[in-house]
């Protein structure tokens, strides 16, 4: 079966907004087994809409059209879809109660264009929104007068911001689409996260002893981020789940720790869960990552628990007064050696009181490199008790990838510190 | 005239990566005057390049391709456009010798299908990729079998990293454009970008002002981000820059200090670049923004001039002793508090020496929250000589915007300061 995205925005052509909704559309459907084979972008314009509209309508079974359902005046996707499809629109009294409602809720005069978004066209299933105004709409095409074997497709319009489309998708276009179109055969996936390890590292370890299963219809795909690869199994038919297991055992014993966790899984919440787990408590101290691990660490909900805080030592008085690092080894060794991260582990870890302190000193770049030390040489230090393990690899890239990188291997050296224990 | 852009990638319509292309090319596009028309993603699959292809060339004169250059199986762009065109494939000895010349300057051994990348389709333009082993190629359609109207189009295909693909748009793709679709009229963008205003508050001020100008043609455009607003204003043909002169002039003088910076600048760069031209240093003590704000500070090249460090303090222990906040203010007025506030920020200062100190404690959510200070609470202290001020939002998002919007909040604060002084 063919599934199309039409994205309507003029934002979208000028590049003003990333499509965050392509990949999360995309990737809802993919999880749940199928596949999108096109996706479009357009201005708000109407013979834009129209002729994409009408294009997919001769190829697609299930459309989905986000934006252009709001109040104002380059909200054109309703009425122009109504049109191509010649059907009246009628206001729903339910809709415009709703509306009324909502304004009177934040003691907010309702603008006189508000009730546009209470048309629905004729024979259309209407798709409550209960984080905005703007109702989702589903439409059986049925003849389709654009396809030339005139099967039935079927048209869903959602409203564009994200906090508005993503429930209405998940509550009521995906249980349709199952409904409308259900799976030919069972179908299971799983993304298995693995860090540590090249793309062809990986590919290489594990694609041969998969080889049986793959033969025999499990499908195996990388995808390669900095510092991560993903292994993606999918498994369908009668089987699916014996398959998938039997994949998985395989890809888990080969891979072994370097998996750090499944589908959306992050490194940083992998690592707050093994000290909650170990009743451990962290530490950083940052200098070149200016931050960067201490947002990271604390973007993940519960992290007060374990993470006591972080200093982001940039001067060298920063380093002497927060966190004692000898002048003598900032004069002989240099802010961004051994030594100093050495130190400034073991001092943050004193200082704090934590369990474990993780230290980084380096050069993010562009500039202050030297021969001895280019652009993108980086010390990472892990003190725990009674030991102190120093990282030094280097990552010349642009400075916000530098911050990246350098994060992803500081938490993996504490993941698998924490592993060992 | 019509520019397409078509992305192909199954990574892409399974949701495992975000079409960064589409928005910088479309950005590009914009800037240099030219309308994206449509936008299209597909998998690495060959009817559906060749069919999209085919459509692409029935309407646009201009059509980048991007992705499926590469060596491996998955690669078919090359191959499938040439075979729709019925142009053969041969291979060329320059591309060969520099493919060559890139594994041996990194001492490695070629891979056997290197080679497919040296093939170019007869009477294409090579563009060369410094960055990469994939060359970009242009053609033109000339005659178009696929037009109606027979009119020539230009059809480029662009290898997909982004490092090799920027520069070579920049310097190869812009230049054929501007060369073989020259723009019928000068043409002049400009946008100004503004913090501390509401969208509709911006068009309020500016819209009827700049009414006579935009009647004589001036384009008026505003994008919200989350606290901040750009203006875009576009001006075309002979008086284009007179035009545009004028009416930057207007939203200058009616929108002053909200307006931080022009085209792609930062918050955090304004922020940067006031203190070092004061030759003032910051420091910032973070709990609920959990190094957020330090981070964002020194992702600007340069910071550390400036930026002496910042304190990740969550624990109540960490406020008490890398800060010297009393037990008896935490005790009395707790944590998320004013008084809190403003003793972390005095205290960060006093520590390190900085000219000012930036203090944020608050309830990032989701859980954490009371009916006196529900989720969304902060207190955002500055310190500079002599005074200290408090702000006191209420942020209601989910974590990572609550610490977006917390942060531009705080680098506001700190930016007026430097403005009044």
């Amino acid at each position: 079966m063919n599934i199309e995205i039409i994205n309507t925005g003029s934002e979208l052509m000028l590049g003003l907004v990333l499509n965050t909704h392509q990949q999360w559309l995309c990737r809802q459907l993919a999880d749940a087994g199928y596949d999108v084979t096109r996706q479009t972008a357009i201005p708000d314009a109407g013979p834009a809409i129209q002729q994409t509209v009408r294009e997919a309508l001769g190829r697609a079974d299930f459309i989905i059209v986000t934006g252009g359902l709001g109040p104002t005046s380059d909200d054109l996707t309703r009425d122009l879809i109504a049109g191509l499809l010649g059907k009246p629109l009628h206001p729903d009294p339910a809709i415009l109660a709703r509306l009324e409602n909502f304004f009177a809720q934040r003691h907010r005069p309702m603008p006189a264009n508000t009730h546009v978004q209470a048309q629905i066209p004729e024979g259309a299933l209407v798709l409550p929104n209960p984080h905005g105004t703007a109702p989702g709409l589903a439409m059986e095409v049925r003849p389709n007068p654009f396809r030339a074997d005139g099967k039935t497709s079927w048209l869903v319009m959602l409203p564009g911001p994200p906090r508005e489309l993503h429930p209405m998708f998940t509550d009521h276009v995906l249980p349709l689409l199952r409904q409308k179109f259900p799976l030919e055969a069972p179908f299971v996936f799983c993304t298995l996260r693995t860090t540590g390890l090249g793309e062809s590292v990986v590919e290489e370890k594990i694609a041969g002893p998969l080889k049986p299963l793959t033969e025999a219809g499990l499908e195996l795909g990388y995808c390669a981020h900095y510092g991560e690869v993903d292994v993606r199994l999918i498994a369908r038919g009668e089987n699916a789940r014996k398959t998938m297991a039997a994949g998985e055992v395989i890809v888990r014993e080969l891979l072994g720790n370097h998996i750090f966790g499944t589908q959306d899984d992050q490194l940083n919440a992998a690592v707050i869960r093994l000290l909650t787990e170990r009743k451990e408590t962290l530490v950083v101290a940052e200098s070149c990552t200016g931050g960067y691990v201490a947002n990271r660490l604390t973007d993940v909900p519960g992290a007060s628990a374990v993470f006591l805080g972080g200093l982001v030592t940039y001067s060298n008085e920063a380093k002497q007064n927060l966190l004692g690092v000898h002048p003598e080894t900032l004069a002989s060794h240099g802010a961004v050696s051994e030594a100093t991260a050495r130190e400034m582990a073991e001092g943050a870890r004193a200082r704090l009181g934590a369990d474990h302190a993780i230290a980084i000193t380096g050069i993010a770049g562009p500039t202050g490199g030297t021969e001895a030390k280019p652009v993108g040489t980086v010390f990472i230090a892990l003190a725990t008790a009674g030991h102190t393990f120093v990282l030094n690899p280097v990552n010349r890239f642009d400075r916000p990838t530098f911050k990246q990188v350098t994060c992803q291997q500081a938490l993996e050296l504490l993941r698998r510190t924490l592993l060992k224990r």
